[in-house]
Order: structure tokens, then C-alpha cells, then sequence
């Protein structure tokens, strides 16, 4: 982000333990600054800590507000996030839209998150540029404040990820060479030779053409085409214990 | 998806509760189908209604199994969910990567979940061709079981959405069922254990998850595990021409 990590909001939460569990969201993918909006039981709540499964250092960091505009004052981008359109003239972004049009914004920006039962009042969605909306099943359409803010802060997290990615794909061993695979191939079809697969005779050319396509289908690592030769060669010379 | 939604695999969860969130943050992306492994607290449970929040079609449909290899011995794609890498030689995909693996994938795909506390165990993720790895914070990670499941339901339904996919080419034959794949390394195992190949006794163990993770790995249609069988068959009983 230009201008440092986007703030999380939640607008007059109504159980601590949602906004608990909304803090180990957010840490979960990196996010630690969180404002809360007028929280109907107070702050801080007792009921927060428990949830947030050691994310406490979100919640001892949480600075509170009475009103959203307060909250986001500093702000120069706000999203509100909203569970369905309300024919809005707004634009509207799915998390992983909203996330590039954050990751590219110049300044400081800040997500809305609405109460549980609810959601955000009129009054919040006006403070928005944009609303975000996640695209639900529209028969059940039941997704709760902690999930809204796992799924936003997981886009945003993706974007992150993508230009400090490299570890991740990492393979921890080295793909075969493709001579490894034909002196691979060779064994097992010499070992096969010995008995009697090959037969009736007209057919081993196409049954080896099967067998060498299996072979070199899978994109074996260098250690298991050795365990693979281990296998063959305990086959042609067996010892029993 | 060519065949029909992928299943949720819950492997010995432990509370009820969770198996609601997971239930609801499901059917919040349109998917119902959950299959569970040994719950701890038995099943149907009394726990897992109330925080299902609505999605209580999903908990009824939901199957019991005793085993992992039951829940999924009729899917031919199967993903293990885990919270970190550990050493894996399979592929390790990003939910969003796994959403698009699982649609353009020709079979039923299953995706299986571990336990809250531990995760998945070592041999369910042997069971399965790719690992899902939810890039998380390496200094919090705390993603429950119903964070999870939601990411990964949420990827698969933004794929959905998109709806762009036409329709794939056919694939010549059908991917082999994870019960034939079983039945493979069974096969193999047996075949190996005849000829000592398992010496000595104190890394047999270690040796069995690697040979295992190399069979699964492929993706073997149904014709190529028969010609495995078959090649495993002539060396179990050669008959030299």
C-alpha cells in the first residue's frame, strides 16, 4: 500500500466476541489497526480477548470512536462494506476488486465494517467512495462481521503476497532430468522383459508406448526416481527375510 | 465443475459448534455437500445447529465416515488443507490456484480439513494429490476450521461467477477413484513386502508414505491403474516366455 496497511472499522459492533474474532482475522493475514465506532457493550470488553486466540495485541492497539466520520477522518479512500446492494450510485467492488483499487490508491485508506445484525446505516455508506460487496448465495446469505473481514483482509493479503511472493512455490527437491526418466523407463522395461509381461509379442510395442507415457506423466522429483529404481530392483532380486 | 460441486471433508472435528460455522460459511458460497470423518462428539450433534445460523440442509445431508479413505474413495481429486508445509513433495497451491485446479479438474473433487487443534494427520494428507495452503501471517497464524472452509468455498464460488469456462475438451478416459488408487498402493505394498524390500524394519514406516505420496501424486486415470496392477501382477508371478 502507498500509504501504510488499510484501517479495519467496525461500526458499532454489538458482541465483543465478534470483534475478537475480528482481530484474529485481521493478524491472520497481517493487519493489526482496528477502530471501533460507538461498540454497544463498551471498551474494552472483556468478551474480546478470548476470541481473538492471541491476536490481544489488535485489540490493546483498537482506538474507539463515537462517530464513523471521527473514525475515519484521516482517511483519504473509505470502503463500506455491505452484504447486498441497496441501489447504490456508488460503485460497487467485489473484495478482490476493492483490494487492487486500495492497493493502488494514494493515501490512506479505511474499510467499514456494520454491525452484526444490521449492517451499516445510510449515514455510513454515505461516507464511502465505494462500497464493497461480497457475492454470496443469494438464497442463505448469512455471513457474519468476522467473515466479511476475513475475506477482505485475505484479498488484501493476496495483493501483498503477489510482489513478496517467491517462497511459497518453492519445491523442496529437484525435478528429474529427462535422462534419469529414460534410464528409469529402461529399467523397468528391462525388468518387465524378464517376466514375461511383454507377451503375446504383436502387442509390446504399444504396451511399452503406455508404459513410458506413465513414466513420464507424473514430474518425479530426483529422490523418487530413485525410490522407483529401489522398487524395480527389489523386484528382479528379491531377499525375503 | 464437470462433476458437480466438491465435497467437504470435515477429518475428526472436535466441536459442534464448528461444524455449524462450517456448514454456514458453506452454503453462504453455495456448497452443501459435507462429509465428516470421526467426530469426536459423535454425530448428529446437538452443538452444531444453532451456529449453522440457517444452513442446518447442509448438516442433515452431512454423511458420517469412519475413515478418510471411506469419506473420499468415490472422488477422484482430492486436496488436503494445511495450515504450514511440511517438507510436502506435492504441490502446494493457494486457495485461489486450487479454486481453479478444482474446476478445470474431470471428477468429483474432495477437500479435506483437519481437526481444530492439530490439523490434518500425515496419513490423510497421503490420501491426496495437491495440498491448499491459505498464505497466512508466519508470525500469528490462527485460521480455524470455519476460516478455512470459507476461503476456500469463497475462491471456488468466485470461479463459479466468472462462469467463463467453456466447456473443456473431453479427456480421452476417466481419472482413477481414490478407492482404486488404495487398492494400487495395497497392491503395491504387498508386492514389495514379499520381496524385502521393507528391510530394515525401523524406516519401513517412512518408506510406505513416500512410496504412497508417489502414487497418489499422478493423477492415474482408471487405465493406467490396471496397467500398474498388471505390471505389479507379472512380477508378483513371472512367467518368463
Amino acid at each position: 500500500m502507498s500509504n501504510g496497511a488499510p484501517v479495519f472499522v467496525l461500526v458499532k459492533p454489538q458482541l465483543g466476541e465478534n470483534i475478537g474474532k475480528a482481530a484474529r482475522a485481521m493478524l491472520n493475514f497481517g493487519f493489526s489497526e482496528m477502530r471501533i465506532v460507538d461498540p454497544r457493550d463498551g471498551w474494552p470488553n472483556p468478551s474480546a480477548g478470548p476470541t481473538a486466540a492471541g491476536a490481544d495485541i489488535v485489540l490493546e492497539k483498537a482506538q474507539v470512536f463515537e462517530t464513523t466520520a471521527e473514525a475515519v477522518a484521516d482517511c483519504s479512500h473509505v470502503y463500506a462494506t455491505t452484504v447486498r446492494k441497496r441501489g447504490m450510485t456508488k460503485e460497487v467492488l467485489a473484495p478482490a476488486a476493492a483490494a487492487e483499487d486500495m492497493h493502488s490508491a494514494n493515501g490512506k485508506c479505511a474499510i467499514l465494517f456494520g454491525p452484526e445484525r444490521s449492517g451499516l446505516e445510510v449515514m455510513d455508506v454515505e461516507l464511502a467512495r465505494k462500497i464493497i460487496t461480497v457475492p454470496i448465495n443469494p438464497d442463505f446469505g448469512s455471513l457474519n462481521l468476522a467473515q466479511a473481514v476475513i475475506l477482505v483482509a485475505y484479498e488484501l493479503s493476496k495483493i501483498d503476497e503477489r510482489n513478496v511472493q517467491p517462497t511459497l512455490e518453492k519445491q523442496p527437491s529437484k525435478p528429474a532430468l529427462q535422462i534419469e526418466l529414460d534410464r528409469l523407463y529402461a529399467h523397468m522395461e528391462g525388468a518387465l522383459e524378464k517376466t514375461g509381461y511383454f507377451y503375446p509379442p504383436d502387442r509390446a510395442a504399444a504396451t511399452k508406448i503406455t508404459l513410458r507415457n506413465m513414466l513420464t506423466k507424473p514430474g518425479w522429483t530426483e529422490e523418487e526416481v530413485k525410490t522407483w529404481r529401489g522398487v524395480l530392483s527389489s523386484f528382479e532380486n528379491p531377499h525375503p527375510k
